[in-house]
């Protein structure tokens, strides 16, 4: 592997702006003060304290979102592309967009499970290709990828004889907590050691907390290292982007010790029972529903994928129509597959009470109903 | 004033960028929902509620720190430039850097209590200046404007007969409220009808709470909007571009309401207090030492701003190697003027007890007595 080569450059606009930032002076004079050799108690009119990184493999950010918005900033180069899911979750899309990073996307494959299409993969990396989001457990697909999908999607990415270059794997795992289905949940970052991973993770869905901001970037690359330098390089670079970034909130920065030590594993069990609840009976129910079709059994996280057999309607052209006249006349909202890059097909938030899921199967089903073609 | 022209543009880049989020798709979603008309209580299974944005011209951000980058995102296109005072809060050097916005200084004169230099702006200012940064109360230099000064600045802001131009003034009062000298604040929102001001606000200073990440963007712009839309492109601007940004946390912003309700004014009172009587004590103070000056007596915030005589050193070369020796030698922190653009002198927080600042004036004392060149 010593010749292969990575698609991650460092990102030196990003040093040159840390730079100008307070903690990066501030830890250039702190490395001069010895209290014991001066004697002397140390005082600080420099105002803030560096912040204390005791992990140079882990970065903390306001969020996932935050997360995201971070490594695809870092990753930004000109002439660069990115390999993003189809469906995916937005806020690649439009982060990727705002950074003018060029996305091209391979397919979920419904009909396996939301697998991921390998050979779509191949025909869309080249040298230029800086990383690969996988999200798992899925948003907005709701699967759980088998450890050997995963390990052939890390052979792929390390590059192979005819290709000398390698794939950075961004693994997005904000919902590793939320599996319910027979797989089991496998972290990506345990084949770093085939292919380097980006581990995105958060706080808001494992406790139910979407506004508390609070995520992290864990770098995976055990092997890596020691190669090619890449790793300091990406952790260089994140560091940097972080400097002239927010913050997570103190507040919760400070609640996180004892959040993690006080929740009750009662707690994560009964969500994931209750979310297991809906997504069984939502599953079952939509079955009754005329011209939709949810093709694979729920495994993890809290949306349901459905397919919307457009040609059998009469008068629904495609799925933001679809979810457009929902919402007019059914007074329920489910959100167009177009925006999740998954045309004709809509995404519905299966996290909500049995009688409120019910309720809206029959708004669906009296809608469909409605609008379908007669023969 | 109807054939000004405006340095800034509309961010058509993070409009579509913003067009990828669920928020957007939502809203527009919703548009459709008529409770009352269809007599069904809404269901929604799209997941988020949208950010309910009551008052267009104000936006919330996670800290001041995040609206400036909001801000000089929104402003950056290609060959833009952008004025900022010389010192400057280094937050605004890297962000400019990192949107290759192109910086220009102007001075703040502190024989005129750091005053703008407005012949200087008059002479960077073309067609291509999307914006002008004022640090009201000042940092780091701790000056508070006059309103005939800020009334200056505003008229060349708005242009003139011959300039066809009008410039976006962002004013920055994070220390609004932490002003004790004898001239009131004045916001600069309060000359907006004369050009337009994006004010940058911030719970951090004045509540004391550098954790909480809670700011905000204000737009002054009472009349313009009228005449040229600008106003509406801005704040449709922005608004893309926080859509695609994170949000202050829901905790904080759940505790904003007590928090502004419940708060004794003694407890601003007393910090202003105090911080007055470290001001007055220091700039007495800080005449004892030798090689050193602080020529005007601060009137807000929390630093002193002091000018190295580097010529009467013996072997201290400049404000860096001034900080590196100081904290070297005395085990004290004190900030070179270099990182916030201004050469030879250094930045010093002066919120601390007034034994520590003894102290720090005793140690710098010897420091200065030390390293002063023997005639
Ligand atoms: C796949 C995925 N990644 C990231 C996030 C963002 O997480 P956070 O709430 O921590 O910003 C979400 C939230 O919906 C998500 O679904
Ligand atoms: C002039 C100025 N603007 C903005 C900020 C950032 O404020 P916040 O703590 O809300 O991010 C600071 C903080 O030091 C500041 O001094």
């Amino acid at each position: 592997m010593g010749k292969q080569e990575w698609g991650f450059k460092e990102n030196h606009e990003l040093h040159a702006a840390a730079a100008f930032t307070i903690r990066n002076i501030l830890e250039a004079i702190m490395g001069n003060i010895d209290e014991k050799r001066s004697g002397k108690p140390m005082i600080h009119l420099g105002h803030d304290l560096p912040y204390d990184i005791t992990n140079d493999n882990v970065f903390v950010t306001a969020g996932a979102n935050h997360a995201i918005e971070v490594v695809l900033t870092v990753l930004a180069r000109p002439g660069a592309n990115i390999l993003f899911p189809r469906p995916n979750y937005p806020v690649y899309e439009a982060r990727a967009r705002f950074s003018q990073l060029e996305v091209r996307h391979f397919d979920l494959l419904p009909e396996k499970g939301w697998e991921v299409d390998l050979d779509g993969v191949k025909s869309l990396a080249d040298s230029k290709t800086v990383a690969i989001v996988l999200i798992n457990a899925g948003n907005p697909c709701r699967n759980v990828f088998t450890f050997d999908h995963m390990k052939k999607v890390q052979f792929f990415n390390c590059g192979n004889s005819k290709r000398t270059w390698e794939i950075l794997v961004i693994a997005d795992e904000v919902y590793a907590h939320q599996v319910f289905g027979e797989k089991p949940f496998i972290p990506m970052g345990v084949l770093g050691d085939i292919a380097p991973v980006l581990t995105l993770g958060s706080l808001s869905k494992r406790w139910n907390v979407p506004g508390w901001r609070f995520g992290w970037i864990a770098i995976n690359d055990p092997t890596i290292i020691l190669q090619l330098n890449m790793s300091y390089q990406v952790a260089g670079s994140l560091k940097s982007c972080l400097t002239i970034s927010a913050d997570p909130p103190i507040v919760i920065q400070g609640a996180i010790p004892r959040v993690i030590k006080s929740t009750p594993k009662s707690f994560f069990l009964n969500t994931n029972k209750l979310l297991k609840e809906s997504a069984d009976m939502f599953f079952e129910k939509v079955k009754e529903i005329p011209l939709v079709a949810c093709p694979h059994k729920p495994e993890g996280s809290m949306f349901a994928m459905v397919k919307l057999n457009i040609p059998a309607f009469e008068d629904v052209v495609d799925d933001t129509d679809f979810c457009m006249k929902l919402a007019k006349e059914e007074c329920m909202i489910v959100f167009p597959g177009d925006a999740v890059c998954l045309k004709n097909w809509v995404r519905v938030s299966i996290a909500s009470e049995p009688k409120v899921l019910e309720d809206a199967i029959g708004r669906m089903k009296a809608f469909c109903l409605k609008h379908a073609k007669h023969q």
